[in-house]
């Protein structure tokens, strides 16, 4: 019967089981938010199973067998404009990879999650790496078995890596990661044998109220659009959408480190800015979606640290910022606030870490994540293995779990593979902002004055409005004439500290 | 094949299928409560449409005729204990019930109802009945189909009024509210010849965040769970479950009256207390349910109203109150302030009248809601209609719509026949309370301590745990040896306001 169908009439079928499919797994994000912000303690129980049932429902729309023949006719007609064609495209390809789980599969995954999260909280809250164990350990098994049902080929970690980041594979981050690290350990090295910067000040006394209020100004000055999204304090800062429109993002205050809640409220709202500017008429559908991870912390990336750490964008906030904490900041200079936030000092915390240090907290989940998936690591051995790799490759000693192995929440919801997308976001981030600093006129004045409008659009124009259109590497071609060159961020990287340490 | 099988698998497929079908639902509060509290003006477009998919399958799961056959042969069944006979005779009267209404019809609604309610948000800051006029149209349309569809004896009314309260009709209540609408006009007359109470001091300046304060002690003092709930500010206070161990509840504050955080607070602990109090073991089981919306409506007005406006109650807390709001009230003494609380005097606000007139407000929107679903009133005559009897009823003059017509929630969100519901909650509550003042030896001592924890251990007893077991009048008989009866409450009133004013 498909058969006699015309192409805009299965067209219209697709587009409303997408969309229906992205009510359910959009609807699971608001739980998903809610757990991370407002849930009470005792609610954490049945809304695992609440989670569990969305998740479970998405995937048997998806991959039910009618809807693969569906795919799989429209797939093969011509006619369909290239839009159409490319959602269609996307969609098979995602379907192929998701009918291999099954539903009950993917229940398991969801309610582990859920599980594993809360006992991760009480787990950190303790400082108790034995209690988080067991949880963990039934994760790494169920991400065993999903790269099994997967399939892979060389390295089960590949299965793993490419839900992430399409196309991502050991050898290539292996590659990627050579190629940064001896340059990094080198620039570490010089930084070491200079003066150390004194950041004491950041660490003052900043009344939460205060730096909240500070924050939302720096979220508002953005572009992000508050008529379209939110923010709310949750433990471990995220961003969220239900839709282009709805789009949540979240911080944490400390008030004794000014760095805390800066840096990652404008961090996420990078992300949440790509999440607006995705095109909201693909409601439930692949170009309605971000590009890939890799893309998506390019724009956190560069908002935070392109951006957010360079003295051209302080130029007119500093003077604000030392007007509403004068006791804190009145003795403190612009370029002394300039260095102090790009001080770099190997520490515990990735968050937290400096644009050189924090590869290598990255390298080192990297590495940790291949052995475990492989097998060649038992999660008994995490805490050892984690705080040896922060000796030998930070020179920091890990003083208890919390500051160390259990300081992330990615593990506990079966977010193995997602690290490595982290770094691939700044080496993005380097070359996109040495496009748009090329494309753009007067965009670095622009920047200085405080504006950052004209690069808002740029990335509306060149990656927000695309969705999942393009690939990361056809992306970026398109964006900035070439595909990932490394040398944009290490060029960006060593320029910045030869300026500040004049090496 | 069903017929095979053993009642206890049978009853386990049931189980497994409802509690499904409960994540569902709550998922759906779980937008809701967002949709009320949290969500940014933008979202609400395709929040509807999530909302609206959540209830479609959450309707096509609880009516597949193949579930209703699994009913029926559990329903013949002999062998089940009593509490899953019980479950499973009310889950097959809701399918029956449910069955009449196709999917379509329930997304129709669903969608109109978030239409209806972003509508009415705004309708009501514009102050604007025009704006609302046409949305509000479509939904009485939509309700008249439903009464239709659901199918009544006598008058369409008694469909919707059957939603919300099993068994009542338009003749059982107008006999109810005839019983009580001349004593209580009587009442009204008797007071407005006393001189008027002076409540000014209760609209000075109460700091916002005092007040809220205040309020998070009062539901604390009154044993709300905050391990297994929360509070939150929205327009409109409401109570929500996502089972009983996350109840949400809200509020609204107004720093320049004192009485609409305080009373709404108390209310809707009072609805949180009895959720919290339904047995969590039932989760998605008609036994985990609340028994009827008025046996909901007779906790919070017991709390509202027996308690929180008795002079008992506020004989410990009325110090501790002027401790927090001194220049406000050290002048005012305990008498003052108890007659202040109790002040009665007809006005524009249901959520903000006295016990008296209240009533009034409830029978205005039942002889409206008649007449609307009937036929024999348009929505265009809704503000003229609605202005004429609170002229004609209260004697007081409608100035605009924001303070007439559109100031309740409930039309938006399609329920007609709610509003019933909470007379009958308060006549409930006085006979619930004089039976728990008979029952429980010290209660008024104990609550005149500030202690309410026997009253609360009363109403998990007797109301609480029984979850949906009991219709509301087997229940009122079982904790009260009597079916309603409407002398308790005005029994209540006239020796209240005896006592107050000395007639």
């Amino acid at each position: 019967m498909i058969l006699t169908k015309s192409s805009q009439d299965l067209y219209g079928e697709y587009t409303a089981r997408m969309q229906k499919i992205a009510d359910v797994k959009f609807s699971a994000a608001v739980l998903q938010w809610d757990q991370e912000t407002y849930l009470p303690p005792k609610g954490a129980e049945f809304r695992a199973r609440q989670l569990a049932t969305l998740s479970e429902i998405a995937h048997e729309w998806f991959t039910a067998p009618e809807f693969g023949q569906l795919l799989e006719e429209l797939h093969s007609r011509q006619q369909l404009p290239e839009n159409q064609q490319r959602n269609v495209a996307l969609s098979l390809e995602d379907y192929n990879k998701q009918k291999k789980f099954t539903p009950a599969f993917v229940r398991r995954l969801s309610e582990a999650g859920s599980r594993c999260f809360h006992t991760w909280l009480q787990a950190r809250s303790a400082n108790s790496f034995a209690l988080y164990r067991a949880d963990l350990q039934n994760m790494v098994q169920l991400k065993k078995e999903e790269a099994g049902l997967a399939g892979y080929e060389h390295h089960p970690y590949n299965a793993l890596l490419d839900q992430y980041e399409k196309g991502a594979t050991v050898s290539l981050l292996d590659k990627v990661f050579n190629e940064v690290r001896q340059p990094l350990k080198d620039l570490l090295t010089r930084i070491a044998g200079c003066p150390l910067v004194n950041d004491d000040f950041l660490r003052g006394d900043y009344p939460k109220q205060q730096q909240w209020d500070f924050g939302m100004g720096l979220i508002r000055q953005m572009g992000f659009d508050f008529e379209a999204g939110r923010q709310d304090l949750s433990e471990h800062p995220f961003t969220t959408n239900f839709n282009s429109l709805d789009v949540r993002i979240t911080t944490r205050v400390d008030e004794h480190d000014f760095n805390s809640m800066t840096w990652s409220c404008i961090h996420e709202t990078g992300h949440g800015l790509y999440e607006q500017g995705l095109p909201a008429d693909y409601y439930g559908l692949p170009l309605g979606e971000y590009a890939s991870l890799s893309i998506h912390e390019s724009q956190s990336r560069l908002w935070e640290n392109n951006i957010g750490r360079s003295s051209n964008w302080w130029k007119t906030l500093y003077p604000r910022l030392q007007s509403i904490f004068p006791k804190q900041l009145n003795t403190v200079s612009a370029a002394q606030f300039y260095q102090a936030i790009n001080k770099v000092q190997p520490s515990l915390i990735r968050t937290e870490a400096d644009e050189v240090s924090y590869h290598f907290h990255v390298m080192i989940r990297y590495e940790l994540e291949k052995k475990l998936i492989e097998g060649s690591l038992s999660v008994d051995e995490i805490p050892a293995w984690w705080n040896e790799h922060y000796a030998a490759w930070l020179g920091v000693t890990v003083p208890d779990d919390k500051r160390g192995c259990l300081q992330d929440v990615h593990w506990s919801h079966g977010s193995f593979g997602y690290f490595p997308t982290y770094s691939l976001g700044s080496f993005y981030a380097a070359q996109f902002f040495a496009a748009a600093q090329n494309q753009v006129p007067g965009l670095n004045d622009s920047i200085g004055a405080g504006d950052t409008q004209s690069l808002l659009n740029w990335l509306r124009e060149n990656i927000h409005r695309w969705g999942r259109r393009y690939t990361s590497e056809e992306l970026c071609l398109k964006a900035t004439g070439k595909t990932l060159e490394i040398k944009y961020f290490l060029d960006y990287l060593l320029d910045k500290y030869d300026n500040i340490y004049k090496f």
